[in-house]
């Protein structure tokens, strides 16, 4: 039994009496037997909460996206871009949390096309920097504007054709591309899109250009969201489509999603 | 400048030296002025690299998962049952991810139907417990056993009908289910197939249910295929349907998936 414990105070009093438990981890300390036995043992669990948001920059959010996308993919990207910046201007609990545990998302998922990586990632970022209450008005906004946006963006275009994506370590093709709206959260059908319109096979290194200036506008998005949300100015202003909005009329409790039904279904008469 | 940097010592030395950098945080502490600085400033940043797994008790993952369900959705439960394990069992990294930052999956990711929220927790435990190398074998087994897999699993059917679920602190229907295969990873799929054939709406607890047993299951096959990972002998199965393989003998380079053709896309004549 510790010094601590023998003065009346267990492991979880110590840690909260000084401040060490919250969202702060402390590992096993060696400066002396006393102190480290006070503080043995695996770390104090980070708190269940929304961690420190402060403003970011959408633009180094975008060469950061993107420079993420080239090393380990586009959910990496978009994860690592945010939350590289919040250790940078934050620290604390965001350098405990690893840039890789997002990389799963790449491709949609492991290749197999579901929802966009870059969203992927950067969903579980605001995940980390939001309120419970609000995290799904921010996702669900964010997929919204995905789903409607012309990608990649003419910003990104112009970052990548002038080679302002400076931190990428591999080389890029330093050209124009194509714009598309996917109406789609869904990897398979953003890609699907844009290789028909582009003329450009998925293995091109010119169509993953695509899709690292994309984990760009994603991270630049999902920044200037967060930033709004701090400030207390977040607006959700995404709707549904007409059409979509008819359908749930009458399917809305025969399935979950906001997905435009005429991506995948024949419409029909009623 | 503290005692330790006047030996000669810095923080990243320090923390080398004393193994507070192997993947454990320390943060501001207030033992006294010395140590205080010589720790001072943000935590040293996690490894990125794997987190070490040991073998977990599927079992008890169901239980998790089906109460993380209803505690705060599919996404929630999945990432809480496998990393909560982790915790206990390991400590040390597993501490410092939140349970709730995989929560935004839920309803396939803020209720769009994209990927399977219980696939999205799931995942993300994965990729804190696999190496680099092996996260997409992992995922894309996991994902091809959902497409094909009967929910809820009989298995989780048994537990619900007999009370089995008694972390659940909300009530939940001990009834039986009917069982449903989606041919698809995509939330949307797994329910809208599950409701047109049980005739049970998406508002239903009795849905609710079948979708935290769904999550029950989730996390169970995750845990076995862990398991095997760690002991040397997983490998993966599922192969993609010869319909879908035949489409991806001309289309593989138009888009990005493994998600079966049909279930969107009329077949046509080649």
């Amino acid at each position: 039994m510790s010094k601590l414990d023998l003065e009346g105070v267990d492991r979880r009093g110590f840690l909260k009496t000084t401040g060490l438990g919250l969202g702060v981890a402390v590992g096993t300390l060696v400066f002396g037997p006393g102190i480290a036995s006070a503080a043995e043992g695996s770390a104090a669990p980070v708190a269940e909460g929304a961690f420190p948001y402060v403003n970011l920059d959408p633009r180094e959010g975008m060469l950061r996206g993107h420079a993420g996308y080239w090393k380990s993919g586009c959910a990496y990207g978009a994860f690592y871009a945010i939350t590289s910046m919040l250790r940078e201007k934050v620290g604390g609990p965001y350098t405990q949390v690893p840039y890789r545990m997002m990389a799963w998302g790449r491709g949609g998922g492991a290749n197999w096309g579901t929802l966009c990586g870059a969203l992927t990632g950067a969903c579980a970022a605001i995940n980390l920097a939001a309120a419970d209450a609000d995290v799904n008005k921010l996702v669900s906004e964010l997929m919204g504007w995905y789903s409607t946006f012309s990608f990649p963006s003419t910003d990104a275009t112009k970052m990548g054709v002038a080679g302002a994506f400076t931190q990428t370590a591999k080389a890029y093709p330093k050209i124009e591309l194509i714009q598309t709206t996917s109406n789609s959260p869904l990897c398979h059908v953003s890609n699907a899109t844009w290789i028909a319109a582009s003329g450009i096979p998925l293995g091109d290194d010119r169509r993953k250009e695509r899709c690292a200036r994309l984990t760009a506008d994603v991270v630049a998005k999902t920044i200037s969201m967060l930033n709004d949300y701090k400030a207390g100015t977040f607006v959700p202003v995404f709707k549904m489509n007409e059409e979509t909005e008819t359908c749930l009329g009458c399917h809305e409790q025969h399935q979950e999603g906001k997905m435009s039904c005429t991506e995948c279904h024949e419409p029909h008469e009623y």
